[in-house]
């Protein structure tokens, strides 16, 4: 029987796509990586999967696991010598278990990262993993690149999150790491291995996730600040005097937000005079189970400090769910906004929290003189040291000379950032799109420890090939 | 030139121990494992240890590292044969960077915990880790161990607060990832594979730690509750209500503080009535940067409401600092007095919260019906699952018919724990001493995998063998 037939047997005919069935699966959401492959499969169960990777061991044919397909590396997407599968954990979707006691939950991959927060919202307990792709990203993609997003200052990311996990290894062996320990000190920690391996070391099937107390209340402000180091100082202000009741320290270049109140007429920021010329806008969120007058109280206190201070100049605390929702739809909007701006070059990259004053500057400073009129338009998540250093075209600078330009700005950001102890990837992977970026940052003893590790777990090299190293 | 001769040239003979010099680093301090070695060496830098390595390697010379030799399992102790060499941190001790801004520091694994806690906290920052031994044991042994201690319930394991690392391989060779990145997503998670290796797969010389802002105030009450059941009612009741804000919630069984005020009269339970005989006590410990009144009036309320409920039957919240210490020094006790209430069994147990009041219940029954009389005095910390369930002899069951019963109840109580999905190591790690249980609770792929890893690492098996795996 050949392989297709073997699938068909094993999945129904179904669930095993070709042709124009599994062309979306080919390419990622952006249209940037285009591959091919013999079929996509979407196994319903755990063994299926094991028996899906054991039949293409046996011929040493590649897999591409795929879960939301969001990614923005191209971790998710086939090469193009069509001799791959695609496993889609579409039908992998379950929640498999809650435990309110022990504050954990147990899920497939291929739950939508959406589907799970609310699941446990609606059980009274928070999963607090939240990113723009929430909608559609699935826990299988996120634990494969060790996802981020907005509540990482306050709960990590989805790596601290993880109690235990389900794979399928390269053998088509399943391991059953499953479990909702808080300690266990009982050999290698294998599950951060798996976690962040974009699917290069085994398939996740399932994962036991940490869940939270419900925040009873949240406060949210945005804040027009005096600068980068001024957002440095508010931020360092803000954990010194409520810990870990500051969920959220999000940082938007003024371009940022300008370009989203231009694309999209109906958002406003929410200032007057001098205040919409800030340099650096900042979104806060406060959240905890004490009463909301309290935190509210608080937050004011803060921010008056904060102004006396000369950290900001102006700010604004939402009055209404309404309104916070208006805050970070300014926030959420930026990438879209960019996107509509025409075609720019992205940079994922975190710097310990003290350098980023420090980098922004010279950076800003070095790109305008190198390329003048070049749109630099960053935001992210500054209570993570996370920034996601875009520079867009302008009417100064096309989108085709900039596009040109591509390898230097990339490399001058890079080299930038490695310079002061910075990452090149801080949640978004390596995928197909940084492969030769890690070689150029990381010493060849590190590539060798990584390159000793996916040997002694994918001898044969099956597992997603082509991605990470 | 020999080995030694080596040695004393690259650290100066006095850096060079032999016969009496060498013999309290050749026995753990329980003294329950007793080695050899050919000489100790302690290096003052990464450099030397990098020498130190590479010489070893050259003649496939076995290497046990050793920070404050305080561990549990023989992890630090080099076996009979007398072939090995003990690499002692103890010079490599220094802070080498402090970062507030971006709350991190950095600093060699010969540091003495307690050292570190007190420079940060010098400096207005908080080094969360906290167990009994931090006068003497080190930061080395606290990332070979991923140490836990009574703070993880807010700060997780000293994995989670671990952001970068240096390591000499078994090459020799120096790995530089040190760095205070909260997100960084270029490759696999060397950094967890280090933590919790026991020394098997590198020597690490040196981390980037979290900080945390120093709590402003602190609220301690002792409860006596309504049995553990209770305990684990209370404990949700306690994070819904205050979710970050308890930083401790420790239990301890009523023959444990028996047992500590009659070994030390100087020490009393704040109770009386029937309130003494409750079968569970807890320990809480509220902190954080709200007012301390506050903090008091809330956990008032939440024991007040928990008292209503049926959930305990007494509380005692401290009212001065040496109230609260009193109330630690109950729990820190406990050690103490198991030692000195004669030669017991201690088992370092987690298990998933919710199962935890099935599992004491059960595992006392069984224990005093097979061994009557046999002392069962379980303590832990309940907020991460994790038990210190030791047992000890009695008036009723003398040391030595415990001792010949080691192995029966050792094997009870962790085929126990396994069939509920815990870990027969929750903190202490493996060493020497549950290697054997490992290989009874894992798979033989999973293990497959640790020495796939090991093998990847440690080629010539000489960093720390005979631990672990």
């Amino acid at each position: 029987m050949d392989l297709l037939s073997n699938f068909r047997s094993m999945l129904g005919a179904a669930n095993v796509l070709t042709g124009n069935d599994a062309a979306p699966y080919l390419t990622d959401w952006r249209g940037v990586y285009q591959g091919a492959a013999q079929c996509v499969v979407r196994p319903a169960t755990t063994e299926q999967v094991a028996g899906i990777v054991a039949l293409c061991a046996n011929s040493e044919i590649p897999i591409v696991p795929q879960g939301g397909n969001t990614g923005l590396v191209g971790g998710a997407t086939p090469d193009a010598s069509g001799k791959a599968v695609v496993v889609s954990t579409s039908r992998l979707s379950r929640v498999r278990g809650f435990d309110p006691e022990n504050n954990t939950v147990t899920v497939q991959a291929g739950c939508v990262l959406q589907t799970l927060q609310e699941y446990c919202r609606d059980r009274d307990r928070l999963f607090p993993l939240s990113l723009a792709a929430e909608g559609s990203c699935t826990i299988g993609g996120n634990l494969a690149s060790n996802a981020g997003g907005s509540q990482v200052l306050r709960y990590g990311t989805i790596r601290e999150l993880t109690l235990g996990l389900e794979v399928v290894t390269a053998d088509g062996e399943i391991w059953n790491g499953l479990g909702g320990l808080r300690k266990d000190n009982t050999g290698y920690d294998l599950k951060s291995l798996f976690v962040g391996s974009e699917g290069t070391l085994g398939i996740i099937t399932a994962a036991t996730l940490k869940l939270f107390p419900l925040p009873r209340m949240t406060q949210t402000a945005l804040v027009a600040t005096n600068g980068m180091a001024s957002c440095v100082q508010l931020l360092i202000r803000l954990q010194t005097q409520i810990g870990s009741s500051l969920t959220a320290f999000e940082v938007m270049a003024n371009e940022c937000l300008k370009l989203v109140t231009s694309q999209f007429p109906q958002q406003h920021l929410p200032f007057d005079g001098s205040s919409v010329d800030a340099s650096w806008f900042a979104l806060l969120e406060l959240s905890g189970s004490q009463d909301r007058e309290g935190l509210g109280e608080c937050l004011e206190t803060m921010l008056g400090d904060a102004l006396e201070a000369g950290e900001i100049c102006d700010a604004n605390i939402a009055t209404s769910v309404e309104q916070e929702r208006a805050f970070w739809n300014l926030r959420e909007s930026i990438t879209l906004a960019q996107a509509k701006g025409g075609k720019g070059i992205k940079h994922d990259i975190a710097l310990p929290i003290s350098k980023i004053p420090e980098f922004v500057e010279e950076m800003g400073r070095n790109l305008s003189t190198t390329f003048p009129g070049l749109s630099v338009m960053p935001f992210g998540h500054l209570g993570d040291g996370n920034l996601h250093y875009n520079v867009g075209p302008s009417p100064r600078f096309a989108e085709d000379a900039l596009q040109r330009s591509h390898d230097r700005i990339y490399v001058m950001v890079h080299d930038a950032v490695h310079a002061l102890g910075g990452s090149i990837s801080a949640e978004h992977g390596i995928g197909q799109l940084k492969r030769g970026e890690l070689k150029r940052y990381k010493t060849a003893h590190e590539l060798a420890m990584m390159r000793s590790i996916k040997a002694a777990f994918d001898p044969m090299n099956i597992l997603n090939p082509g991605k990470v190293i």
